[in-house]
C-alpha cells in the first residue's frame, strides 16, 4: 500500500511559497524585537512534564499536551508554550544578569487541538518578555506590540490592544464581590464572552453567579467601563474617599486596597497617553486572562476586521515565575503572538505581499554543451564575488525554453552563452524588467557589476 | 522540591550568545542556498512512524527514534531526519513542478543518542536537495557545499569533500566480490573505519570477510585508489578491454557493467576538475554511506583539523525516494549538514566570530523623571523612522551607571536627556567608538540621521 502524502493532522507542509511568507513574518518579528534591544533565545523542543505541571493551565496539561515516556523512563512533553522554558532559563542566569532582561523567541509549539481556522496542532509563536523593569516594562511591551503590527503596514483601524490589570480585576472579582473559586472562574469565563451575547443575556448570567443584586449592579457597572475617566468615576461612585465602599462594608475595600489595586492601571493609561499610544491601546474590562500566573497588566490584541474579530495575541505581567525553581521573585511582562492568527489578520486586511514566485537575479543558460563549464563558472563568479542569486539551467537548452521557464519566477536578467559567445568569451544579457539586451565580454560584464 | 533548571538531557538552552551564533550559521546556510536558487521549505515536527519505517535505517527506527502513540491512537515520531518528509512533500507536487526542483531547509531533529561531543539528542540539520537534474545536480550540490564552507572563511587546508559513487561501490562489493548481504554490511563498516586502523589490521579484517585471496587483493587495490587516473589503471589492470575480468570470470563484470558502473564517477571527477573544484573535492574509496536509498554519487565533508578529524556532513544521490508513495521515480541528490559538527569545525579553525555581546545602535538614558516621555518618544523615532536598534534605560539614572552598563554590550552611541536637554529640546550624543560628544537639538539630530 502506498504511504499517505498528507502531513500529520493539524500540522502543515511548508512549500516554498508558504515558507517565504513564514520567513517574511519571522523576519519582521526579529527585526522589531532587535530594534527594542530584545535578545534572541530558544530552548529545547522537549521538556520534562513536571515543568508544565507546575505552571501551565489544567486544560493544557490534561487535554492538549503531547507527552510521552522516553527510552530512559522520563516523562517528557513537546513544548505547548514557551514561558515555562523561559522561566527555567532565566532562573539559571538572573542573578548575574543586569536588569532588565529582554528576550524574544519564535519557537514551534504543539498542542493536541481540534484543528480549525486559526488553530492548528503545530504552530509557531512569537514570545517577547522583559524581566525586572516594573511598569515601564509593561509599557515597553505594549509599545513593541504596536510597532510590530505597524511594521506589517497595519493601522489603528485594523487592530487594537485591549488592556486591563489583574490587581484591578482581583479587587472587583475577589475583594468586592468575594466569590468562591468556582464561581470566580465562571465569572472570568462569562466576562470573556460578554461581547458575544446580548446585554440582557449577560445581565441574567451575571445574576446567576452573583446572587446579591447590589454586587451584581457594581459588577455590571465595572463591565461597562471604557476609559481612565470611567474608572475614576466608578471608584468615586461606589467607594467613599476613604476607600470604604459606600454601598456595603466589604472588608477588603480598605483605602490601601483601592489605591494599590487601581492606581497602577490608571498610571499605565496615563503613560500610554503620553506616548501617543491611545490610538492603539484602550482599557477593556472584559480582558481577564484566565492563566494563574498573571499578577499585573493583562492584554490582548484584537483584529477589528468584521469577519475575523478575535484576539491574535495576548500577554501580561507575572511576579512569581521563578518561584518553582526556589529562586527569588523576579517580575516580568510577556507577550505571545501566534503566526496562525497573525497570518489570518494580515490576509483579512490585504497586508500580505505576494510570495507565489521565487526571485532570482540571474538565470544563466547555455545553448551548446561545450559552453557548460563557462556557464557554470560564470554563475559561480556572480554568486561568490557579487552575492547574486543565480540559477543555471542545467543541460544545454534553447532560448524559447529559457523564456518560458523564466516566467515561473521573478527573474532579473537572463544570461545566454551560445556558440558565438563561447568563442568570444562573452555573454548575451537580457534584462527582463528593462527589456534591454546587450552582448558583453565577460570582462565588461564583471566591470559593470562592480559599478552597481 | 524545586524544579530542575537544566534542559532535558542531550538538548540545549540557547541563551542570546548561543542564539546569535546559531542565527549567524543559519543565515549563511540560507544565503548560500538562495544564491544557488534553492527554495526554502519545512515540514511538520511529527510524522507518522510508517513514513520512517519505509525508508530510514534500522538503527534510527529501533534505537533512536522518539515515537509515541498520540491521543488519537496514531503512532507518530518526532522527525529524526528530513529526507522522508521532503520525499512526501515532493511526491505531492512533482508532476506539475518544472524540473529541476531545488529545496533547502534547516529543521530541528531529535534522536535518542548517548550525548557526547558533536552529538546531541536535539540538533538542527541543513538539508539541500535537487530533483530531476542528473549528474549536473550532483555537481551543483558539491559546488554549493564548497561555497557554504568557504562562506564561513574556511579553505581547502581545513576541509575536504570526499566522494565516491554507489554504482562503482556496488560493482566492486556486489558484482565483483559477490558477498551475501551480511558480509557486505560488515565490509561497508570495515571500509568506513579503514583510516582509523593500521594497514595490517585492515588486511586481516578484509580476509576475515573475503575468504578468496584473489578477491581480497582486488578489494585491497580498490581501497588504495585516490584519483581518476588510479581508477582507470585499476580497471585496466584487473579487467580486460572487453570488460571481462582477466583475473577471474565473474559474470557480472560484463562490458556493460564496467562502463555503466565506472563511467559516471569518472565523468563526475572530470567535471569537478573543469570547475576548479579538485582543490576541495577528491575521490575516496572508503566513502560508501550505509543508507539503503543512495544509488549514485555519495560524499562526506571532512574536517582536516588533527584534533577533530571527522565527517561534518554527508549526502548523495537517490533514484527511488518517491516509490513508497506510488509515484514514478524521480532522481535526486541531497546533503545533510548538522549545526553541531559544523560549530565544532568553525571553532577548531577559529572561524567563529565573537557573539558574546549584543549590539545596539543607541542607548538612551534620562537623568530626571520628567524627561521620561521625551526619551521614550525619541527612542521610538529612532526605531521606526531610521530602523535603529535602541535600548532605553528604564527609570531615571546617572551617567556613571549608564557607562558601566554600556560596557556589557557593543553600543554605538549613548544619548542623554537631562534637565538642560529637556528644556532645550536637545540631546547629548556620545559616540563610544569615535569618542566624540555633541549636544544637538532634536531637529539637528534627526537631520544628521537623515544624511547617514
Amino acid at each position: 500500500m502506498a504511504l499517505n502524502k498528507s502531513p500529520y493532522r493539524g500540522t502543515r507542509d511548508f512549500f516554498p511559497r508558504d515558507m517565504r511568507l513564514r520567513n517574511f513574518i519571522f523576519h519582521k518579528m526579529a527585526e522589531v524585537s532587535e530594534q527594542y534591544a530584545y535578545e534572541p533565545y530558544d530552548g529545547p523542543l522537549l521538556e520534562e512534564v513536571e515543568l508544565y505541571l507546575a505552571k501551565s493551565g489544567e486544560e493544557l496539561i490534561n487535554e492538549q499536551i503531547y507527552s510521552f515516556i522516553d527510552r530512559g523512563e522520563r516523562n517528557v512533553a513537546i513544548r505547548p508554550e514557551m514561558t515555562p522554558t523561559l522561566a527555567r532559563m532565566v532562573a539559571q542566569v538572573h542573578r548575574e544578569t543586569p536588569k532588565p532582561i529582554r528576550m524574544y523567541a519564535i519557537p514551534n509549539l504543539m498542542r493536541y487541538e481540534k484543528p480549525q481556522k486559526g488553530r492548528l496542532r503545530e504552530f509557531w509563536q512569537y514570545n517577547a518578555d522583559i524581566f525586572g523593569a516594573g511598569m515601564l516594562g509593561e509599557i515597553e511591551i505594549l509599545q513593541m506590540c504596536v510597532s510590530l503590527l505597524k511594521s506589517f503596514g497595519a493601522n489603528s483601524s485594523q487592530f487594537g490592544v485591549h488592556i486591563n490589570d489583574r490587581r484591578f480585576v482581583d479587587f472587583i472579582f475577589n475583594g468586592l464581590i468575594g466569590l468562591d473559586e468556582v464561581s470566580n472562574k465562571k465569572l472570568y469565563k462569562l466576562v470573556d464572552r460578554k461581547n458575544k451575547m446580548p446585554a440582557e443575556k449577560f445581565a441574567a448570567e451575571v445574576r446567576a453567579i452573583i446572587t446579591e443584586e447590589d454586587k451584581a449592579k457594581i459588577f455590571e457597572a465595572y463591565t461597562g467601563l471604557t476609559s481612565a475617566a470611567d474608572i475614576k468615576n466608578f471608584i468615586d461612585k461606589y467607594f467613599s474617599e476613604t476607600g470604604v465602599s459606600d454601598f456595603h462594608h466589604n472588608k477588603t475595600a480598605s483605602p490601601v486596597a483601592v489605591s494599590s489595586h487601581v492606581a497602577p492601571l490608571l498610571e499605565t493609561l496615563k503613560k500610554i497617553s503620553e506616548l501617543g499610544l491611545d490610538e492603539y491601546v484602550k482599557f477593556d474590562p472584559s480582558i481577564v486572562r484566565g492563566l494563574d500566573y498573571y499578577t499585573g497588566l493583562v492584554f490582548e490584541i484584537f483584529d477589528k476586521h468584521p469577519d475575523n474579530n478575535r484576539a491574535i495575541a495576548g500577554g501580561g505581567s507575572y511576579a512569581n515565575l521563578l518561584q518553582i525553581f526556589n529562586e527569588q521573585a523576579l517580575e516580568g511582562v510577556g507577550i505571545g503572538l501566534g503566526e496562525v492568527p497573525l497570518t489570518e489578520f494580515l490576509k483579512a486586511h490585504n497586508l500580505m505581499p505576494d510570495f507565489s514566485k521565487a526571485s532570482i537575479d540571474y538565470l544563466v543558460a547555455y545553448l551548446v554543451p561545450e559552453a557548460e563549464a563557462m556557464a557554470l563558472n560564470l554563475a559561480q563568479q556572480l554568486r561568490t564575488k557579487w552575492g547574486k542569486k543565480v540559477e543555471v539551467m542545467l543541460g544545454e537548452t534553447k532560448p524559447k525554453k529559457v523564456f518560458t521557464y523564466a516566467e515561473k519566477k521573478v527573474v532579473g536578467s537572463v544570461v545566454f552563452v551560445g556558440e558565438e559567445e563561447l568563442k568570444a568569451n562573452s555573454v548575451k544579457v537580457k534584462d527582463l524588467a528593462e527589456r534591454t539586451e546587450e552582448t558583453l565580454t565577460l570582462e565588461e560584464f564583471y566591470k559593470k557589476l562592480g559599478m552597481e
